[in-house]
């Protein structure tokens, strides 16, 4: 993502992250990142739905007046946290399954997409922490010009490093199809 | 289940069945009867996790005083009760995931059975109602000599009923197999 | 959803729901009523990513600046629409696999939320059209009080809704619980 | 589990714990360790409803008059044990699938879960030993206000853990959101 | 399988066909058919592992001096039959998984040819009942010429069935392709 | 497919098409019709991959000198067919996976693209016969100008049709986004 | 297994284990090893049924007159080998699936247990090698009463060894149940 | 495949090797192997359906009349890029399933088999890079005597290859059948 600012979060926070469990941190960095990259404020989280739910009705009950837009909650397994926190505050929320134990991630995968109706979640892939992330900012984006406008040259910026990867193919010795 | 009283549920309840919606109240029905087949007073609540969160908690942090051994949870789809319920009061919880949607109940099973380690659900079949109840009664039985007979009596009916359908082959036509 | 106006979508259309075969018109239509309960203005297009990907371009490249703010997809099978508008347009794309084929959705739901990192799509569960739309809801409620306001209500009124439903326990002669 | 007491089991066993194979001593040890800091007394024996069908009906028909009051039965791939068990003695038994295989456990879960009506099994997780031990430690607890007591205390310190492990995030140098 | 003698099973029973439930009676019946068409003498219990574990034990210990040669054991969900009768006798068993139950027999499937090392199950299709019964005919036939016979014209008639089936094509005025 | 020849099949048929069971003869019937539509010449063979493996070794042998230049292959269950041609005629194969018995199609689709290394199949959806036979198309025009020019056709006609079928949307009273 | 003679495989062989490919033979070992502990004469054979039609057809078409009683066959993927053997001889097959690929071995247990109709293949589990042998050592067994005496000895062997292990459970300082 | 001509991809390229990710290079390199071993002449394309569609219908649009015959597409995950591509140009399409996340491929398989009616990709196994090169030689191969002889070459290569490595089985002193 180079031409991006690198702003830590700063101001008031408007996403939040929300973790089942701390031994998550390493895989949920990517949305870390990918939002400071955006230079959008947020702030984390661990709270767990089964360990700690006095804890996430507090969190929730006071989320949106604090300024938060959208939730993205990590967990893995039966992962009841983005359905709970969904439950609680009215706001979107995206569940991001955590690859973990022997299903490795189908189970989070499937609790979190299968949510009864009157409750959504929108959930995205396994381990897809970048996503996640890209989601929540295109959701600020929608309302936000400036960052609408960061969202293009991230796009952009995808397409020529796709562009540039390319020649990998001639690197490796390979016949390379180029744009004439 | 012949031979058992089929006393109407009255007492003090023992165990307790939550639904996470009413429309389920069919499918769980074989678990009402077995309880009261074995005369187990029991109750019954419709409580979603998702769409009634407060009156979880009441309920649950009442259940224990209120003389509840035993709490069945059954729902569907990605079946976030009885993790919720163990969450909140520490008596054993069955989880009973009930078919509903494409997914045929595989996703409430995994979502019941896959808690992470800290908060037990013990997951009975896809619609296994009955089994849910009888889970509940053993559980009573363990302490309770009355039932532990009545568990006996019904286990000796299972044997006796299963050789009585036996029959069925020789009245079929087929080269039956008899006990010497 | 009582209580709540039932204006038809007038205005300048702010959620755009498509959809990848006109086959799929009535699975969706729980959509359609939950935009509608909640007053919110929407257009239906139906645009398929294989047959009619240039419509598609075309859709996708003036989405934005016709005020939509979220974007929701239904497909079925491998269900490549989501992705591909999300590829061409920065909004939020909230992924709605519909039931078909002998899958029953799960590679519609695989399809749609295993999106490669850099292409977000949050999916919601299988024939989730009514939470498809409540997300897209959500998000707009992040920034429209009166929306937001409509959700709350919304939420009591599931609430009571569940509430009341318990009474079918005691109308089939069980034994209800009941708060005190 | 801080805060709880670490004396060995001692007394008559009330949790018996069964495995069908010698070499899941290991994955089942953490059911081991949480018996042990409840304090709860138990016993372990290694018995194949396979390779030992004649062991099994002994140990099934004499558990209940033993003082034995729940059942942990580990297995993995086809997994037969606690359903085996469950057929012998009308005891609670609680299946603890083994990830063991090529399918990682599924297959086990699902040979413990299906159970046919009439044979209840409580499964926990793949590789949920300790779930599967405070499933039984809330059963005894049920009946037993010490052991009660205990389960709150451990539920708290699990609260507490969680809250304590959230700093973390601000030690990675993220914004940790912090209760006021 | 025109041209095979039609006599019904007499003579000592050569192969056993136990079922797990007397309801799986219809579904097993093309394997009495066709062990009926080859002229295998057989014979058919109803023996539930579960429900009747001390019959299971009894039948299994007589089986091989009362000169049965297979065991065919269908069974539906937990399917724990096949296994547990290959346990007590060393007879070859073959597991016939019956389609029951919202896993449509996958869990039976499974549970059947998972087995642990030592105590062998031969499984075929899920409702593979024909060919449970073709399997114990064609282990007989690796020892009785006569048998062998058999099935070298069935698999002939076999062949010149589906050739004179191949007529539906033109049939149905499609473009046949016929042998030159 | 409006403008499009439907002159029947005549000629030399190029696109063979084999049913491993007479009975998939209508699910098949998609790809007849299509090969039709397309003015292409084609044959149709019922030979079982297992019950006439002369047949097919007959058939594989003469093919490709016959003027066969792609082979579609259709079977349910473990289906063998594809693969078994494939071994014995160089000529492209497309496996077509029958919707059959309690997996739906699944086992076929898995046995038809996990082919080893060496002997190649092209693989479509289950029951997707059209598919099976535009992809044959698909490979005469890579070579025929006159079928690519129809193929070209074909692709326009299908976008017209979802166009058209776009209709739908404000015939149902929603609200129809339209091109401008 | 202690007690078993050790004598290498000689003599008309009567075990046939067919290998889909070489690279398989080092996961088929404890089959080998099995046959051999039982003195039961075997050969192995490496034969493609893709990639070698020709040799199957001659080597299965010789198998039966050669004093061949029962096949083993291994492979994985789509596994088509034990079906294909089954097509050409009436001998009893048993399918054995190999761990391969990223579908770890379920693609080929499904395409050996989902055979169609008519051409049986018993199936033992993922890398049940041992097992696959054990079945054919079972079915032999069935007419010779000395191979019939060694496997009630090695079942007496099996149990022996699971008691043994059992003493594990001490050696590990937890507490072991003892027989009475 | 000894034997055949090491000439390195020349001429006008007949089959286009298009991968989503630059990261697939390594993993697609048997197929590039292949295509050279068969001299045919081919090209590689790094083109993303998802983060270069403007590319990707750049390449389409030009593809046939630039000469290419077959396209191969390789992607992982959601895998929209052969579908995307086969709605583009009528060219015959082979999906090749990239072995990549946790679902490890399965969720690319299906995404590519499972396409809508009236665009078809033939997809081959996961991971079958080498298949999915020898399906579009064998496209050639039907227009082309040259690659048709070669194909014919190849296929005795494996058979030949096959029973070399028969040997193994005596190299490991195991009893190894040999033709007569």
């Amino acid at each position: 993502m180079q031409g991006l600012e690198d702003n830590t979060s700063k101001g008031r926070p408007e996403v939040s992250v929300l973790l089942g469990s701390a031994s998550d941190l390493d895989r949920v960095s990517p949305a870390f990142q990918t939002l400071q990259d955006f230079g959008v404020p947020y702030e984390v989280a661990v709270i767990s739905a089964h360990r700690t739910p006095d804890l996430l009705s507090e969190y929730a009950s006071a989320a949106k007046e604090r300024g938060i837009k959208v939730i993205i909650a990590a967990a893995g397994l039966s992962a009841a946290l983005p359905g709970a926190v969904a439950a609680l505050v009215d706001l979107p929320v995206i569940g991001l399954p955590v690859e973990a134990g022997p299903l490795r991630g189908v189970d989070a995968l499937l609790a979190m997409a299968q949510m009864p109706p009157g409750v959504p979640v929108g959930t995205v892939g396994i381990d897809g922490a970048k996503n996640a992330a890209l989601l929540a900012v295109r959701i600020l984006g929608a309302y936000d010009p400036s960052i609408s406008e960061k969202l293009e040259r991230y796009r952009q910026s995808q397409a020529e490093d796709t562009l540039k990867k390319g020649d990998l193919v001639s690197a490796k010795g390979l016949p390379q199809w180029r744009r004439t």
